[in-house]
This record gives structure tokens, C-alpha cells and sequence, in this order.
């Protein structure tokens, strides 16, 4: 790889899942690193392979198993010289392991910077997260370890929130926003201190300043750690 | 690499010249695919390599030879996968023989895009671009050969132009839109029939309704020539 400030990781970023939440997370890691010029940036090397399959569906047993196309594209951004790894896709979370099994870097885990973000400061947060996302409980673990605990849509809410993810993946961000406010008004009405836009689309259409509470956006927590941890503080 | 659609190829990016624009790139590709899900879209490899020495200043003789690194950068897209490559920087075009004959893959070249989309629609361009690409005539020889003549700011107003440039690069936005509506509003007053904003910072900063002509974004023209060899159109 190229040389340099020896003392710089290159960011690794496996994306795809979706593409403008790759694109999203790139933007977020170049505004969190401070520099005045190109050449004080962060090397970040990206494989933005929207094929892998569907990791709501899968894990809602009805869809393809992602697992082997994230290990062969974390494998990829590996190769490409990344010290690190961030995922911009809160579900595809579920097989952090297996990835981090994978590969020989670091795999930042999303929830978890989630979480250390949150500590000390709420104790009950509303999650918009994708139907997998909720199922797997990534968040619910995740947040209670910090003594948070978690409030989500009812069953009829999910399905629309759910709906509000694919309108934004397809383009129809009007839509993903309409719903996205709706929903996280409801959830601080049941008391949430604070919303996570917890899958990657969401920050997309719903920011801090939106809802009566504060909005949390970990693509942009995630970011912040990618910038921590590639500078090596 | 994964298989999936056959016909289909990996666009890859040699970027980080600057980080924004790269990211701009990346979101433009993503916006110019048709498709309604994640599956659909374009696989995408990025090396955003910040630490390429500035191309402006090594062509204007005072600065290190980019041409190493971005031949080494090229490579590593190239051995990510990519199917075809493009530069979100135009200064480094003067670079792109050299570019070429170092990979297998085709290397898109800004300028021949934008010469094809402005061919027969306009007589005389207005060129908004840093010192480097001025000087080495990139725009003027691919408009030439389509039969078109460019305008550029006076030597003090290029000063200016530059200074926008590297404000938008040191994330000082307000202040490079400022001086590229000036700029370009005196090019508009000086004949331009349409004004390229022909460095990869001004379209973050100067976009089409801005002025009294048509503003071209080259980093848009190049995602959509992305797009469509990638698709094999």
C-alpha cells in the first residue's frame, strides 16, 4: 500500500447495502476528519457491492443467505489495504462475527459506538430500524449493556417503517420522510429521550432537529469512530 | 470478483482528489442508475487516496510528481475489480495518457465527455478550472475538436477562481460559492454561452440555475458516461 503518515489506517468500507448510504458514510467520514487540504484526508477505500442479497429478508427466513458475498467483499476491502472496517448497514450487523471472523482488522460494530454514545445520557431510546434489524435485538443488546432500554412501532407502525426504508432505497425520499417523522413522533410520545435512525437509509430523511427529541444518526457516529480510530487516538 | 450480471461492469474510482468531490462522484453514479432496489445498482470500488501530491501545482512547476501515486492508485482500483475507471479531479487528466497505459481497463476522460454533451448546442464556453487545468489546455483541445471556443477569467479573476477552489477544498463552501457566482456571472457577461465548472469542488459549490447560461457539471456528465458503459450501452 501507499506510504505516508505511517501512523494513519486506511478506512475500509464495505458497502452496497445500500448504495447512497455508502455514499452517505463516505461524505460523514470526510466531515469528521479535520483537515484544510487534500492531503491531510484519510486514505478510505470502498467496495460498494449492492448484490449482496437482502439481509432483512433473510433473516426474516425468506431470502438468500448474504453471509458469503459480505466475507468475500470485507476479504476485498482488505485486500485493498483498509486497517479497519465499517459496515454502513445496520442489519447486515447481524453477521458482524462471521466478518470479523474474516478478516484480519478491526470490524467497527455500529450499535455498539451506538451505545457508547448514549451511555449516561438517556435511559429509554426509540429505535426505527428495519424488521431485521429488530429481530435480531442488535441495538436492544447492545444499548442494555449501557442500561438503556429500547422502545419500538407496534406491529401495523413497523410495517409502515418498513415501507419507508425501501421508498428511500428506491428513490422516493418524499415518501421514507413522511413516514420516518411520523413514526419518530410517535415514539417520543411513548416517552423515547431520544430516536435512533437506525438503519442507513433513515438519516437520509430524518435529522437531528426533526422530532422533540434529539435525532441519532449512527451513520454519522460510525463515521466518528471511523475518523478515532484511523488516526490512532 | 462476484459473478451476478455478466454484462454489467464494476465502475471503479480513482479519487481522493479531493475527498468531496470523490464522494460527490460516487453519489452522482448512484443517482444517474436506474433502479428501484439495492440489487440493481452498479458495483462500485472507490481508492480515495488524499496523499496525491496537488496536480496544479506540480504542472505549474512547483510541487512533487503526482504521476507515481496515481498510476500506484489506478492499479489498486484496477485490481479491486474495476471494469472501468474514472478521475473525479480534473487537473489530473493531464495525466490520463499515463493513467491509460498503465491499466487494461478504459480510463473515461472529462473532457471528451463534456466536448460529446456540449457538441452542437453552444459556440462559446465559459471555463471556470484551477491554474493547472488552464494551462494545460485540456478543455480548450476536446471542445476545440467538437468546434468550440472557451472563455476564461482575466489573470487577476483566475487568482480569485482559485482561491474558491481551495476555500471549497478546506470546507469553507460559503466562501467558494461567492466567488464562483462572480466569476462565472463575468464569463456569462463576456459571451459564455454555458460555463463548465470545470474543477470538481465548484459543482459543490456553483449548480445549474445559478446563472444567467447553463452550468455545466462535468462530475455529473462523467457519472452518467459511467453509467453507461458500465451497462454496456
Amino acid at each position: 500500500m501507499t506510504g505516508g503518515n505511517k501512523a494513519r489506517k486506511t478506512v475500509g468500507i464495505l458497502g452496497g447495502m445500500g448504495p447512497e448510504a455508502t455514499a452517505d458514510l463516505f461524505m460523514k467520514i470526510i466531515k469528521a476528519t479535520p483537515a484544510t487540504k487534500d492531503q491531510e484526508h484519510l486514505r478510505i477505500v470502498v467496495d460498494n457491492n449492492p448484490r449482496i442479497p437482502d439481509r432483512t429478508a433473510y433473516i426474516l427466513g425468506k431470502g438468500e443467505d448474504p453471509t458469503p458475498l459480505l466475507l468475500e467483499t470485507a476479504k476485498n476491502v482488505e485486500s485493498m489495504g483498509a486497517g479497519l472496517i465499517a459496515m454502513p448497514c445496520n442489519t447486515a450487523h447481524y453477521f458482524h462475527g462471521a466478518i470479523q471472523a474474516a478478516v484480519n482488522v478491526p470490524v467497527l460494530h455500529m450499535m455498539r459506538e451506538v451505545a457508547r454514545v448514549l451511555k449516561g445520557r438517556v435511559e429509554r431510546v426509540g429505535l426505527l430500524a428495519t424488521s431485521g434489524t429488530l429481530k435480531t435485538e442488535l441495538y436492544h443488546k447492545s444499548l442494555a449493556e449501557a442500561g438503556i432500554s429500547v422502545i419500538v412501532p407496534s406491529h401495523d407502525d413497523q410495517i409502515e417503517v418498513m415501507d419507508a426504508i425501501y421508498s428511500v432505497k428506491g428513490g422516493n425520499l418524499e415518501k421514507g420522510r413522511e413516514i420516518a417523522l411520523r413514526q419518530g413522533a410517535k415514539l417520543v410520545g411513548a416517552g423515547a429521550q431520544a430516536v435512533i435512525a437506525g438503519c442507513t437509509e433513515l438519516p437520509l430523511v430524518l435529522r437531528d432537529g426533526d422530532l422533540e427529541a434529539p435525532v441519532i444518526d449512527p451513520t454519522k457516529v460510525l463515521a466518528e469512530a471511523c475518523v478515532r480510530l484511523a488516526l490512532g487516538e
